[in-house]
């Protein structure tokens, strides 16, 4: 999985902090998560082919969250792509984005697939054969979403000289890859593992933003790869979370330590603070790996 | 008066080609028009103190004129404003911004004021004791008006050791600058011109774009300083223009000869040609006073 971070911050766009968008590359999907103002012009900067992004999932209706979608969507428009785009949020989002394309009469010509989302219970809203998306019911002061993306299993890795060594069809290297055990051409049982390792193993990658502290989402995202969690702000203002029901850095990296994460990437800062290593720093005391996200970051896992 | 080019291209935000947006500075005011995505963005690089904007003039609801607009109010929001807000724009506007509201649960503190366009004839609407505004009606895909600024007189330079010499009480320096003669104290009638000089002269800006070529806003316009036409495209896309309607960057010339205009601002660039100059050059065929808009870049008039 690769993971671009094209905004981080909180509130309100800045010329050098751009608001929450980033891009979740696996298994040749390009998947955006939330679309803040200014999204597009941050694609096009980090030179991401967004033309083959096929999937967004908005986490929520604060507008540091998705003010860029109707300006990406309508770019589409202008680029005449003709597939279909899947757009997954709250209650409201089609809304606000087929008004304004009634209004501008610009109507797109590939298909827009809005999946409105109203559940507290996790549900999973995308699957292939690939990769899942689960939504996480987050705690925030309207109606939320976080998302896990999972990898299936990939195929065995076949010894391709070994098999041909031990007369195997290549009609059967398929089955092989899927782990099963196979016939050779003289009629010999040929177990599986004699000719397949391992495959790569699969990731998965917790997105969890906006949110208070809760800790009912341990379960969902327990012993996942990678958890991206707000933490909008430091302990010192813990009882600005309270009112406004965002994280500490503290309590992100609780979450990470309870669901057994190998890696915390901290993210959606407040601009209050002068640089970002308090955050760190401030994680740490409870939680070993963590990382803090930067617009225009990558990371790969 | 001053204007600020926020941004001048037509169509999509890119890197570094900005979708419409200006401020004009006139009289003590600074008035916003346009709003493209990441205007906010940009009112902070150019350093414009954005708080101060009362009057927002937003032209026609194709997205690369108004995209920025409910994150700026957002952005007021957040800034704890309390000033009233003022915009001006077609039908539709008022739904497109309130709905985003209504979802986010952001309601804003300060007023929100919503000035809804529906006339075809130009119609005043703004006006102080210093400046007025007009619509001027365009001709584009979607309802569209220009916006025509006009600074009212200013007051008559007072010579203040003249008139004290002249022994005229200062309880009338007022009258006096607003050109009226007064009776001194002698009881003599001193002549207005005998104390004071002309003031400065009254300036006039005309916000043309997206348009095509309309022959009709002439009478309109006529003898404004400075006029800003949407040039989108050059003559050899003419074609562009009469499916679009958008206007050549020669169209905004004759617009601008036959307005008898002091100088043109060309600018709503498509970005399919590798620069500016190629309008600059077709309008001075035209024309003589032509200047570019460019992102970022100011006039002084």
């Amino acid at each position: 999985m690769k993971l671009s971070i094209l905004g981080c911050y909180s509130a309100t766009p800045r010329i050098i902090a751009h608001t929450t968008s980033q891009v979740l590359e696996t298994r040749g999907h390009l998947f955006l998560i939330d679309c803040g103002e200014g999204t597009q012009v941050e694609l096009r900067r980090h030179k991401i082919k967004f033309n083959q992004i096929k999937h967004i999932f908005i986490s929520h209706l604060h507008g540091d969250h998705y003010f860029g979608l109707v300006g990406l969507i309508s770019t589409f428009r202008l680029l005449t792509r003709e597939t279909d785009l899947h757009i997954y949020g709250p209650k409201g989002l089609k809304e606000i984005i087929t008004l304004q394309l009634k209004l501008s009469d610009s109507w797109t010509n590939f298909k827009l697939i809005f999946h409105v989302l109203s559940s507290k219970e996790s549900e999973l809203v995308y699957e292939d054969e690939k990769v899942s998306v689960h939504t996480i019911p987050l705690d925030h002061r309207v109606y939320t979403n976080g998302y896990l993306f999972k990898e299936k299993p990939f195929e065995r890795k076949l010894d391709i000289q070994k098999a041909e060594a031990l007369n195997i069809d290549k009609a059967y290297f398929r089955k092989l890859k899927q782990g099963a055990d196979v016939v050779n051409e003289q009629g010999e049982l040929i177990a599986n593992s004699a000719v397949t390792l391992e495959g790569h193993q699969p990731k998965s990658y917790a997105f969890c933003s906006d949110t208070a502290y809760k800790e009912d989402i341990v379960p969902l995202i327990k012993d996942v790869d990678v958890l991206y969690h707000e933490s909008t702000f430091l302990e010192d203002h813990e009882y600005l979370c309270v009112k406004t029901k965002h994280s500490t850095a503290k309590q992100a990296a609780m979450i990470a330590l309870k669901a057994n994460t190998k890696l915390l990437i901290l993210g959606h800062y407040s601009t209050r603070y002068g640089g970002l290593e308090g955050f760190k720093t401030e994680a740490e005391t409870v939680f070993k790996n963590v990382l803090l996200a930067e617009d225009g970051k990558e990371f790969t896992f």
